[in-house]
């Protein structure tokens, strides 16, 4: 057996604070509007994928959490992958022109690939995993193919895959640049702030549950575009302003005003999906509740100390600084409390050890303020928030070393599902 | 004691299907943009008035449903009296100019009155009652004034006390005109069709089930212009269109343009709720439930034959042609069962005898595409919706005999509560 050609990487999620809803170009996933978003930490939530290239390979393959899919049934793997092959062939061209003996020019853009990954989230959380999905096939292509292209340049490869991805090929906070050029060159991703710019920032999921089952957002965003009547006053006025104040208040690590854009932009996120035709609503009562909770919340601080933010989905994202998460998962927990039938870890991390024991959980509310508060909102039907998943801003894709392979010796899934 | 100047009253509620919401002057209640509505049936929902003016009523006084209540407390109360009482001092003036002798002139103007009123809906119904309750209160000052001023003229009086509430002077299909005078004098209703216009359209209310208090309409709508950046666009472009389009579709009678306005402006409505902030929103799971079972129901038909419209709460409006009215009947009841602790009457009137029998009512599914329906959209929590109302198009305020007064030989209520 030769040199095996293989990469390992792990990716993040990133959870947008303006949101990215309509495409120009559906077949390139080209942007109505620009976009912004904070990566989470990998600590909690992240996709890990390797990827082998091999001569032997008589195909590509793909199996994703266990599970063999077909590569050929989604038009958006095959362009990724595509779209990565050719920048590797380039590359090889490249070195042969430069003086390369061919023999040592290692062909892998012409040999198969086997693909595997696995989310280190349940399925159940109820997740889009498909942002940390392409962002990690493509920074795996990229170490896998040795290309010499930017993570900007990248990034465009993996919005090619799913738009919000490109958004995930960066830690800290990034902004999805919609472009101009019909090819969409100019529709990348870019790092507005890393990793250790705000760490005081973090972010508390709250998953909800939901009777309904999601509308693929996909459909949705282009049904949107072509119905509502408030949709174009977004992408022409709302969305560039608030793309500035929104750099603006990162780059001040102003909260007060990272919060207030960020729930705005949430909520006429959700406006155009209700002026769409047929109506889209993915918030629920849940969802709502926590909306009133947060406001309540900052009424009760006297100042805007937390902010919320729903994707295509009754989730709930919550940014705040770290001295005010200890008040907001102690409001959360009381207010929301667990079903019997929820697992012991449902609520994690729990740094403070206010989710440690079900027993006490949901009872400590230490600021009196807060208190008063969980009193006059009152408990919420058990297991209306079946997850609480605490974690922060989050650093980009990382490389991971050849033993975190998720392939074994001959190239197949070391764990696999029935 | 002389002759009794009383004069009694009803007056119907209207839906409306192209939406009030934003004033552009908060005293006069001048709207933002015109607002189309259907005003219903008395014999299902209506407010009862009477008035008397008496020279020896030390004061004017209020009764609502039994309770005393303090006129001077409200502005809009005080507002309605004192402008009708102008119209008829204006009257009065003209009618001795006339030449009419000085003794002849009963000087209504300056005496006192006790006004009494009742909803023939209970307060329980979560129905807003201001529409049909100013209506009635300006159609009896018309009457005991004997006011020589058209029904479109009073319905600015009725304006002033409740925007909405100028709707509810007309029968039919009902135009509030946003006018653009600083005094108010173009902003007043317009009957677009009469009650006979159409008369196989009916509506069918589902009082839903809410744990959240409703936020004032009032305070919300202003929010609304003060923060939402997609508002400026409705009222600019959407509605001036969509106020066309509706009048047009009723002029034909054409259903189905109606129903599609009528959804997509509610929708537009609670979407521009959403996008104010802090963000408002009306409506819950159960409205959204309904929302997608009527979509569901029109897909099941190849037609739209259903429209849902929600104001400022939960409860929906279903405008419908007769003919399709069963099968709605049918599916809602099905989906949403009774809840053991509601009232046999919970659902009324019952022409298809669905509703009869608690044990019988939502197994019946005449029409097999609506029995598929139900079956995959399944049953929600019983009580989810608390009562339905089974209604059509109606007519105006209606002056009604002595004998149906509320208020005894002395001028007090017949019924009052302790």
């Amino acid at each position: 057996m030769g040199k095996v050609h293989e990469a390992t990487v792990s990716a993040p999620v990133n959870i947008a604070v303006i949101k990215y809803w309509g495409k120009r170009d559906s077949a390139l996933i080209l942007p109505t509007n620009s976009s912004l978003s904070v990566t989470l930490s990998q600590d909690h939530l992240s996709t890990r994928t390797t990827i082998r290239a091999s001569p032997d390979f008589p195909a590509d393959r793909l199996w994703l959490n266990g599970v063999e899919e077909d590569i050929s049934a989604s038009k958006r793997l095959v362009n990724s992958i595509t779209t990565a092959r050719k920048l590797r062939e380039a590359l090889e061209e490249k070195q042969r022109k430069d003086g390369i003996p061919a023999e040592s020019v290692v062909p892998l853009s012409k040999w198969s690939i086997h693909v595997c990954s696995e989310n280190n989230f349940p399925t159940a959380a109820g997740l889009a995993s498909s942002a940390s999905g392409y962002a990690a096939l493509v920074s795996a292509l990229g170490a896998l193919y040795d290309l010499p292209q930017s993570t900007s340049e990248l990034s465009r490869v993996a919005r090619v895959g799913s738009g919000s991805a490109c958004r995930s090929m960066f830690g800290g906070f990034v902004a999805w640049q919609a472009g101009v050029a019909d090819d969409g060159n100019d529709s990348l991703a870019v790092q507005v702030a890393n990793r250790q710019h705000w760490p005081e920032l973090q972010a508390l999921i709250l998953v909800a549950s939901d009777r309904k089952k999601a509308i693929s957002s996909t459909a949705g965003m282009q049904t949107t575009v072509e119905t509502s009547s408030l949709f174009a006053e977004r992408v022409r006025t709302v969305v560039p302003q608030r793309m500035e104040a929104m750099k603006t208040a990162i780059a001040n690590r102003d909260f007060e005003n990272f919060a207030e854009i960020t729930m705005r932009d949430s909520n006429q996120f959700h406006a155009v999906c209700l002026d769409t035709y047929p109506p889209i609503s993915y918030m629920n009562d849940t969802s709502r509740a926590i909306v009133g909770l947060i406001h309540a919340f900052n009424a009760a601080r006297g100042r805007i100390a937390a902010a919320y933010t729903y994707d295509a989905g009754p989730n709930a994202v919550i940014y705040a600084l770290k001295d005010d998460m200890r008040d907001l998962v102690e409001l959360f927990t009381f207010c929301f409390p667990r079903e019997e039938s929820m697992l012991a870890d449902a609520f994690y991390p729990d740094p403070f050890g206010v989710f440690a024991l079900p027993e006490e959980a949901g009872q400590r509310l230490t600021d009196p303020a807060v208190a008063r508060l969980a009193d006059t909102a009152g408990k919420y039907p058990a297991g209306s928030v079946r997850r609480i998943i605490h974690t922060e801003v989050g650093d980009g894709p990382r490389i991971l070393p050849a033993s975190q392979s998720l392939l074994s010796d001959v190239g197949m899934p070391k764990r696999a599902r029935e």
